[in-house]
């Protein structure tokens, strides 16, 4: 940066109040990392606009300035995305937190960036609808919508890319855009809407979103089942989903994260391989569901099954896959947690995490493997505490060579954490000639690489 | 063109054989118009590639040259996508019509551009999947993608951009791109698979898709339901997706288009507006659906419903609907159809139709409305002699009215047949400032403006 913070601060405050301009220390270290293991870095200066006009202000002076921006939700992103590596401005989006329209009739709202997907599930209820996207975290639906988040139920409603009917976007240069529209389909222009999201802040700050949801449905089922091996639990959701059952989510616990969960929540569940599943519909078409599951699940050697469709019992009965990255860290005292992220085609899914846990088991580093498996996405958590050198070089080879793994087999190194950092070095491995073309957007739509330099794509190599 | 075309014709026999490379008359022609009322134009050469490396070398050639390319799949766009206005070279892909692989486990598979949805369906069937989208004709899966077909699937199934997993595609100037990879989520890169997915051959030419599939349903139900008017039914069918009852397909059809299937099938159904919905599930589960949207339309003023489970039963009830298109050219011999093709909220749908129906009798225009009404798409059918120049003229109008009251209410100018040269003239209106983002990133990734120039958007303007 050539310019000294205190003229941009004083350029800011022309259009923004005192108190939405920060160059407080403690501000900007709050802004200077996010949950992951990435080491952090500050912000020059922190903003907090209140309106889509603030925000093209900031960016029509950034750009002047060439002066790196980063926008900044909640700071849960796991690769490092609001981490601003070449300082600069930190725009955080938590004034601007309205949810602005519910449209009951066409199952859409329209939200600020800074609103989080439970203040929205709390309004949502009221009027017998929910929002889908479920990413653990009580992330802003800005952030969701920069990283491309999902969850665990991906696998019925789809990814946050999926929820997004509208975009308030503004770009480098200040303009301000609208990505989409109020119809469910469309096949007019280019899909700039697909193209944001996930676009992780490179390309433009979201300003409002339009977001689809769903009536809450009428019955819920959940069942928890256990099976001799990860092969047999990922083949059984492989032949449910062929024929058609329409799975809300569908999670796989290994051995050694159960043991975990054992541990910490008292419960005492069989440690082996375990599949959570949840069910949406009515309660006539439920319960053939699960004569029908319970089938296919017995026909792959299921062990143990327990169905639960009362509200109380089903809550208690995810609690042991909600708790699950709390268990880690409660049961490794001053160690942090690295998660790897990659997605393959669901028939790579069973070598991938016996892959992964055979990698674990060699590397000698704790941790287990849980998997959103009608996705092909999983995760390995492997505690790891960041002062021994030796062991974070040892997880971070780990980390590769799950990646390489997942590359090799035509997947991807990021099915919904996203690229921030931690994957920006995979990003022209996975994506080839591909890599270029990214870059040339970028480029197109960002001249002077101010939005979150260095993230998804880097335009100085 | 500044080439000659013999000069280019040489230059493409080095790498194609000469049946390859046609510039027949006949041949022309016939890759000189699409199925809709817009004017032809010819292209100077067609040529037939097998391979993508083919497509590679024609895409360099005419790259160096500045000659246009329009790639062309069976000719079937409604909106004139594949007539070549400025000439030059048009692709057609049907000697790249091969399905290259069925991953059941996956539910995958990997096709050529010439494929059509036919072809496909009747292999899958064997592996008991079904590919979901159907646009009504029989499409390639290339040129679908091409233009983000739908049809009356997309409600449950979703539009052709949810379908695909991974495009390979030949840019510009002749490098090969792969847009995503077999994962069936990722957070990795800009989404490319979105923005080139509805691009209408002027981002790249596609050699391959990987296409989502989906197990052929355990049980299904259709119903022919009638109302006393449209409002009361787009009503029901709003209350019906709110309750989360899940509908594979709903269409309605107005009092006019009914009394055009009853002259044309010989049958006497109310000449009334009516739904035609059809639900996939379990036998239970539909069962109780069957109740429930049956109470729902009863509250709603539903005059007569006819359910159907039995698949001859439930084929002989769809024909109404599916013969539709040819009812009105049977009623109208020597005219052609103009079909319009806007997409709104649901909410704004009602009044849409009814705007619609307005302006065909003040127009004095025959024709009438149908709708893919689960996702607010609608097409009104106009019957024009083509040769009547007042009457086209009175069309035209007509079309650029019921745009107009789409965009005054968010929605947008083409829901699933695409921009072409029809509803080029709305772009900018429709997306105002992201109408410039588009054209900056069609320059990117082809700043000699050679793929199918003039259509979604234009450079020289």
């Amino acid at each position: 940066m050539t310019v000294a913070v205190d003229n941009i601060v004083e350029a800011l405050k022309q259009f923004l109040d005192g108190d939405q301009v920060s160059v407080n220390e403690t501000v900007r270290e709050l802004h200077g990392q996010d949950e992951s293991y990435h080491v952090a870095s500050l912000p020059d200066i922190v903003v907090f606009p209140k309106t889509k006009e603030q925000v093209s202000e900031i960016m029509k002076l950034a750009n002047e300035l060439v002066v790196p921006v980063v926008p900044f939700g909640r700071g849960s992103s796991l690769e490092g995305h609001v981490i601003p590596y070449q300082n600069g401005i930190t725009i955080d989006f938590s004034l601007m937190d309205k949810i602005l329209e519910i449209r009951q009739d066409d199952l859409l709202v329209k939200v600020q960036p800074g609103v989080t997907r439970m203040q929205l599930n709390k309004e949502l209820k009221k009027h017998g609808l929910f929002f889908s996207v479920d990413p653990g975290a009580d992330a802003t639906l800005g952030g969701m919508a920069a990283t491309n988040a999902s969850g665990t139920t991906a696998v019925r409603y789809g990814v946050m890319r999926d929820q997004v009917r509208d975009l308030e976007v503004v770009l480098a240069d200040g303009r301000i855009i609208h990505t989409g529209n109020l119809a469910a389909k469309s096949s007019s222009g280019y899909h700039l809407n697909g193209l944001f999201v996930g676009s992780e802040g490179t390309l433009g700050c979201f300003t409002e979103l339009t977001l689809k949801v769903y009536g809450i449905p009428e019955f819920e089922t959940a069942a928890r089942a256990v099976f001799p091996t990860v092969e047999d639990a990922i083949a059984a959701v492989t032949s449910i989903l062929q024929v058609g059952v329409p799975i809300a989510r569908v999670e796989l616990v290994d051995e050694e994260s159960i043991r975990q969960v054992n541990h910490y929540s008292d419960t005492d569940y069989p440690e082996k391989p375990t599949l959570f599943i949840e069910f949406h519909g009515n309660e006539a078409g439920l319960a053939q569901d699960v004569i029908f599951t319970r089938e296919i699940m017995e026909d792959h050697g299921c062990v143990e099954v327990q169905f639960e469709s009362d509200n109380t019992a089903r809550t208690k009965l995810w609690d042991a896959r909600h708790n699950l990255a709390y268990a880690y860290t409660h049961g490794h005292p001053g160690k942090k947690q690295m998660v790897t992220d990659v997605c393959v085609a669901i028939s790579d899914l069973a070598d991938a995490v016996h892959f992964a846990r055979e990698q674990l088991n060699a590397a000698n580093l704790p941790g287990g493997v849980l998997g959103h498996v009608g996705d092909g996405n999983f995760h390995a958590i492997v505690m790891i505490d960041m002062k021994d050198a030796e062991e974070v070089k040892r997880a971070d080879a780990f980390n590769e060579a799950i990646v390489q793994f997942a590359l090799d087999r035509n997947g991807t190194c990021t099915g919904e954490h996203g690229v921030g950092i931690g994957k920006q070095k995979y990003q022209a491995k996975e994506h080839g000639e591909s890599y270029n073309v990214m870059k040339a957007i970028k480029i197109s739509l960002d001249p002077n690489n101010i939005l979150n330099p260095g993230k998804i794509v880097r335009i100085e190599e």
